[in-house]
C-alpha cells in the first residue's frame, strides 16, 4: 500500500469537523476505496479548545490557514471556511499556487471566482475539486463532468437550496404564508438569522452557475445570472398552484442552444408529473438533459455536515487515486466560448396573479393589455367574489417571450383597478 | 493536444452503433474533455453490409472479435457482443490479459465471471470499466464507486429493469392483466420473444449482484441473490396495492448488516411516499444509503442505444484521462469477505392474499395459522361478496421472519379454502 494522503482542513465548523469525522469512522473502508490511508494531519482554526464532537489532539494546528500550505506534510488543503473573500480565498490561492490539490465545499468562492482559480490550477498542474460546493452529499458534479461525458448537455437544472425547499413545502402542506415558515425556519436552525443569501436566490445561483460551466464547458461567470428568490411567493400562490396541477419551486435552470447560454434562479410553477416535483423538504435535487442519455435525475440531502463531509471526502479519494479533472471539465484552451442570453429572450409560459378590485369590467381591461401584448392566454380564473373590494384573478398563457411579458406587467401595474404588483411565476416542465 | 485514444469495437448492435454514433456526433465535446480525440478505428462484426444508421467505411474490420486484441493499432476494447460466454467473455479475457483496457455493458459476463475478471484486470494493470451494465444511461455505478467513496454503504436497491417497469407501469394504469402487457410489450419490441431472462428477475439480479458487489467492496457473486420475478403478480394485487397506499415494483435490494451481506430481487409494496414509487415506465432508478449521505436517488433510461451509448463513452473518456478504479472499488488484498445471508432470515413485511371459498369461518382458520406461526397482522381486506365462491383476502403483516412466512404459507395452502397458491409480497420502504 502507498503511503497515506496526508490532508490539512482549514475551518473547523460544522463541515470541517463533519470531514475529521467521517475520515475517523470509515479510515478502514475509505483507505481501501483510496488505495492508501487518508489522514488529516493538521487542522486551521480559530479556537482550539472548543468542543467538536471530534477528537483534534496530535494534530499540528494554525491560525494562519494559509500556513497549511507551507506546511511540507500536507499533500492536501480541505478548505471548509467558507466565504468568496478573506482567509478562504487566500488559502486556495496559496494553495493551487504552490502547487497542492484543493478541495473546498465553497460554492461562493467557485462562481465568484472560479475562472481565475481554473487558471491557477491549470497553470501549477494542482487539481481544485468542489462536489461538495453543489448539492451536498448527491454527486451531482461527478455525475455531470464525468458519467455524462459523452452527451451533448442542453440543459442542467435543479432544487438547489434546501432552505428555500422546506419553506415553500411547509407553506403548501400547513397553508402558511412566507414570513411565517421563514421565521420558524430560522428557530428551529434550518434558516440563518441574516437569510438573504438563501431566500433571494443567491446560493441556488453560485451553485446553478457552477452546474452550468460544468454541463457546457464554460468558464464559471455568476454575473450572467438571472437571480429572482422566493421572498415575494404567497400562500395564495401556493393554493392556485396546487388546483391548476403544479408545485412551486425554486429552480436553478441552464440552457444551451445554438444562440448561446442562459441561467435563471427563480420561483417556478412545475408539474406534478415531473419527478422533481415530488422533492419535499430540504432535500435537493438536481436534473441534467443530455442528447444521448436523456434526462437524469438525482436527489439527495443538499446540507448538512454528513452530506457535505460525504463529498469531500470523495473528492479526498479521487485525489489519492490520482482521478483528477480540468476544473471546468476541459482544459482552458477547450473551453467554450458561447454567449450569455439576456433573461428578456427567454422564451417560456407563465403565472400571472393579479389583485384587483371585484368590479364589472376589470377582466376586460386585463386581458385586453395581454392581447396587445401579443400574449396568448391559456386559463384565467378568478377566486372568489367581493364586490368592491380585492380578488385574486389568475391567469396561465402559452408560450411567449420574457420582454413581452415584462411589458405587459408594467402596463398592467399602471391600470386603476390593480391594487398591487402583479405576482409572476414562469412555468417550467421538467 | 496527445494522441487520440483508438477504441475497437466488439459487436455493432444497437449497443455498439450507439457508441459510434455518440463519438461521432460529440466528437468535438468528448475530445475537449477527455483531453484527447476518442476514434473507433477498428470493429468486429458478422454482416459488414447491414444498414447500421452509422457509417463504418475506413474502419478495420474483424470477423472475429478477439482478433481485435492482436491490432496493434487499438488502444482500448469496447464489448457490446452480450452473452456470460462465447466470444463476449473470450473478447474480454483476451484483452484484460493482453493488458489492454476493456469498456464493456454486458451485466451477464460481470455478474457471472466478475471476480475472475476483476483477477485478470488486477493481474495485468488493465482498467475494467462497465458504466453501462447498469443502469443504462444513469452514472450509477460512478456514483455509487467513486461519488459516495466516504460512506459506509448500508443499502443499495434499485427499479434496475425496464421491462418489468413498463409491464408493472402499464398494468396499473390500465388494469390489464400480466400476460396482456406482456404481450403488447412484445410486440411493440419492449420485451424479447424470449422474455424470461427480464420477467424472472434475472437481468435486475445480475445488475443488482453487481451494484453490491461494488456498494460493499466484496467479490460479486451471483449464486448468493435470491431471485423472484413479476409473471405472479396479478392484476388484483396491483388494485389492492392502490388501495393500501401503495405500488408494486420489482425491485433488487442489497442490504449489509453486522451479520452479513443480503441481496435480492423480487416484487414489492412501496409506499407512495418513497421516491422510486414514481419512477415509471421504462425508466430506471438506484437508491444507495450511507451513514454519512443518507439517501441518494437517481434515476433515468435503463436501455436503449442513447443511454447506453452515453455510459459506455463516459468510461472511455475516464480511460483518455488516465482515471481509473479497482474493479469491485478496491484492490483484491482490501476487499469484504463479509459472508452472505440467505432469504430465510430477512425480516420484514408483507402482504399476502390468499383466493378463498367465501364461507363462514374461513377467516378466522386464516388468522389461526399466522397467529400459530407468531406472525402480527396489520390489516386484513376481504374484498366483494359471493358466498361459496373465489373471494380475496387480503392480509399485511408487521415485520417477521422470512422462514415463519414460508412455513405460514405452505400450512395456508393445505387450507382447504384456500383454492390457489397464496400471492406473497414483500412491503419495502425505501
Amino acid at each position: 500500500m502507498s503511503r497515506p494522503l496526508s490532508v490539512g482542513v482549514a475551518g473547523l465548523g460544522t463541515v470541517g469537523a463533519g470531514v475529521l469525522k467521517v475520515l475517523r469512522d470509515n479510515a478502514g473502508l475509505i483507505s481501501a476505496r483510496a488505495g492508501r490511508p487518508i489522514a488529516v494531519t493538521a487542522v486551521s482554526s480559530r479556537d482550539r479548545h472548543k468542543d467538536r464532537g471530534v477528537p483534534v489532539t496530535g494534530l499540528r494546528w494554525y491560525e494562519d490557514p494559509v500556513a497549511l500550505v507551507a506546511d511540507p506534510g500536507v499533500d492536501v488543503i480541505v478548505e471548509t471556511i467558507g466565504g468568496s473573500e478573506g482567509p478562504a480565498r487566500a488559502l486556495v490561492e496559496a494553495a493551487l499556487a504552490a502547487g497542492k490539490p484543493v478541495v473546498t465545499a465553497n460554492k461562493a468562492l467557485l462562481a465568484l471566482h472560479g475562472r481565475k482559480l481554473a487558471q491557477l490550477a491549470e497553470a501549477h498542474n494542482a487539481p481544485l475539486a468542489f462536489e461538495a460546493a453543489v448539492a451536498g452529499g448527491i454527486p451531482a458534479i461527478k455525475a455531470v463532468r464525468e458519467g455524462l461525458a459523452g452527451n451533448d448537455i442542453r440543459r442542467v437544472a435543479g432544487i438547489l437550496n434546501g432552505t428555500c425547499n422546506y419553506i415553500l413545502t411547509e407553506m403548501r402542506l400547513r397553508g402558511l404564508q412566507f414570513a411565517e415558515v421563514l421565521a420558524e425556519a430560522q428557530k428551529l436552525g434550518y434558516a440563518e438569522a441574516d437569510p438573504s443569501f438563501d431566500i433571494d436566490g443567491v446560493d441556488a445561483a453560485h451553485k446553478l452557475a457552477i452546474l452550468a460551466a460544468l454541463a457546457f464547458n464554460r468558464p464559471v461567470d455568476f454575473s450572467e445570472l438571472h437571480v429572482e428568490g422566493i421572498r415575494d411567493v404567497s400562500a395564495v400562490d401556493i393554493e392556485m398552484a396546487a388546483a391548476l396541477g403544479f408545485r412551486i419551486k425554486l429552480l436553478g435552470i441552464a440552457t444551451r442552444t445554438e444562440a448561446g447560454v442562459s441561467a435563471r434562479v427563480h420561483p417556478c410553477m412545475v408539474p406534478l408529473d415531473a419527478p422533481i416535483a415530488h422533492v419535499e423538504g430540504v432535500f435537493n435535487a438536481v436534473v441534467a438533459e443530455g442528447d444521448a442519455v436523456g434526462r437524469v435525475v438525482l436527489q439527495g440531502r443538499g446540507a448538512g455536515a454528513g452530506p457535505t463531509a460525504s463529498a469531500v471526502v470523495a473528492d479526498l479519494v479521487d485525489i489519492a487515486r490520482g482521478r483528477t479533472t480540468p476544473v471546468w471539465g476541459a482544459s482552458a484552451d477547450a473551453l467554450s466560448a458561447a454567449p450569455a442570453r439576456p433573461m428578456s429572450s427567454h422564451r417560456g409560459a407563465y403565472y400571472l396573479r393579479l389583485m384587483v378590485v371585484d368590479r364589472p369590467g376589470v377582466v376586460a381591461d386585463v386581458t385586453a393589455v395581454l392581447r396587445d401584448a401579443k400574449i396568448s392566454m391559456e386559463s384565467l380564473l378568478q377566486r372568489g367574489r367581493a364586490p368592491g373590494e380585492a380578488v385574486p384573478v389568475v391567469m396561465t398563457t402559452h408560450e411567449c417571450e420574457e420582454a413581452a411579458m415584462q411589458a405587459a406587467i408594467r402596463r398592467l401595474s399602471g391600470l386603476d383597478a390593480v391594487l398591487e404588483k402583479p405576482a409572476l411565476i414562469r412555468i417550467e416542465t421538467l
